[in-house]
């Protein structure tokens, strides 16, 4: 049985995940696991820089005994197999002393998927497995390249309100403030893999990189949609279809446009989250932020987007939507 | 002294104008009234249909003589002209008894304009004035029309994620939902007059009336910017600056669009209220919701508008912006 204050710790190890672990934990998984024992924190681990020490080998270790007895709960089923970095989660987990262990989701890791939660219970531990929204959504990256082949794909726009991304000139510095675009730079830094359309590239020659202090370093790989030759520092993709397969380390890929390549993710289906920064600012005929995604009928427009949330960042709004559930699913080609 | 439940009074009063008057009282401003003795509600007036009687006449009659030592919260100054349709309401409030009135905005009406205030406090009734911003908003349209000779402008807008109208091809039914547009006759029916261009009218044939049960009355005028003929029921408004002067009892104005209508207000300087439905769909290289305003420099787009509120309506968002008070006030030609 998982109660809601189960749910609630579980989230709350999500959370731990999608905020220490993203994406520094590349190539693995960003994991949280958090040790309560009458109803306190006695631990908390996540995915470490470069996917080792794991979550629940961090969170045991800071635990030492206090775990006899005690709950984890650990947004992702912990591992079954043997690294040469380290033991499985999953035997660690056994020789614990822990009372029971509450995941938020499986593993689809073939090497793991089911036996990291099996050989926890043969050690007698209770296991409960929840389906938790949060887990799902710190882990959307990883899924997506275990369950697709491809990263997670956000699609970022700046617009106007009636959707420009430029003035007809091509005048485009700036249509947000700094806040949106402070906030653009925290997105960055939390990719794996940025790209843009050979257009903006040669046009803005952009430099993509995280402008935060104490993040600059956490600058992903950069990429452009184009058949042709690349500047150093950067990879080409021929086509939106190409993610699949090669950028296996890439969990999350944020699509900065321009217009072109915005339009091509969208039509490929290939486009997971839309973050529209928008400008108070009305353009009128300027450049518009999607180019033609190849629509025949305006309803086949309708149901591919769910709203997710909004916000104020300085003057300017931020809308984030998902790819609806109901839509045409993407499968690798 | 004017304190802050005495503001609350006033916002109440001028809610019930807002929500009760408009925009049947036409001509007149709409106006709302409540009387509270020892902290409750004794009577409550608004502008009637047809602009009489007024809400102080309505308030003070349904007060009788629980009006003596009561206070009057009024969200315009009470007029101090005596009409062929009644006595003037400052010289009703001097004779009422109450102890004190408390106004949210003064009147620009030369006949009234600080004279309704000194005759009721010539009776020895203290009167406070506030600086109420409920009431100046409730009172928008007359206000603008007194001050500029025009009315208030909305701008609705009913637009894709990226800021299209229609698709390419020209179809445009629906961008939005059933919420959305039961919302949009909601602003129709408390609009005095709707305005499309020319090329709108030509293309969609539009009823612009308003089709909610028990509203259907509240059919607004119907104007279409062009030079040229209009069919019947239609008047014509050669152009944007054209609302000076010849619409003098429409105290607000919806426009609905299309993009060219759109763009000649904006550029015009003459949207007070930009409505956006916004619909979470992607058109991609449709029709753009406004066509060229004339911009030179993107700086110069900036500072206009000024975030309101957001809403969710069904599926669809709404987005409320205000002219900027920084902004470039648009005044009689």
């Amino acid at each position: 049985m998982v109660s809601a204050q189960d749910r609630r710790w579980l989230a709350a190890a999500a959370r731990l995940a999608d905020l220490r672990a993203r994406p520094l934990s590349r190539p693995n998984p960003g994991v949280g696991a958090i040790i309560v024992a009458d109803g306190r924190v006695v631990a908390r681990g996540w995915t470490q820089a470069g996917g080792r020490p794991h979550a629940e080998a961090i969170a045991l270790a800071a635990a030492g005994t206090a775990a006899r007895g005690a709950t984890m709960y650990v947004s992702l089923e912990p591992c079954a197999h043997i690294s040469a970095r380290g033991p499985s989660c999953a035997d660690l987990t056994a020789a614990s002393g822990l009372a029971r262990v509450v995941v938020g989701c499986g593993d689809p890791d073939p090497r793991t998927a089911g036996s990291g939660i099996a050989r926890i219970r043969a050690a007698g531990i209770t296991v409960d497995q929840a389906d938790c929204p949060m887990a799902h959504q710190s882990l959307a990256g990883y899924l997506m390249q275990r369950t697709a082949g491809r990263p997670h794909v956000t699609l970022k726009l700046a617009l106007s309100l009636d959707g420009c991304i430029a003035m007809a000139s091509g005048e485009s510095q700036w249509i947000t403030g700094p806040e949106a675009r402070a906030h653009t730079h925290l997105m960055r830094a939390r990719s794996d893999a940025i790209l843009v359309g050979g257009g903006t590239l040669r046009a803005d020659a952009p430099r993509l990189d995280v402008r935060l202090p104490g993040l600059e370093s956490q600058s992903p790989q950069r990429w452009v949609l184009t058949h042709g030759a690349v500047p150093e520092g950067w990879r080409a993709l021929p086509a939106p279809d190409a993610i699949h397969g090669v950028m296996p380390h890439v969990q999350y890929l944020f699509v900065e446009g321009g217009a072109g390549a915005a339009a091509a993710f969208v039509a490929a289906g290939l486009v997971d989250r839309l973050l529209i920064y928008r400008a108070p600012i009305i353009i009128g005929g300027g450049r518009p932020g999607i180019a033609d995604i190849g629509l025949s009928r305006l309803a086949d427009a309708h149901g591919q987007w769910r709203f997710v949330r909004s916000q104020r960042l300085g003057n300017d709004g931020l809308e984030v939507y998902d790819r609806s559930p109901c839509s045409q699913a993407s499968s690798p080609p």
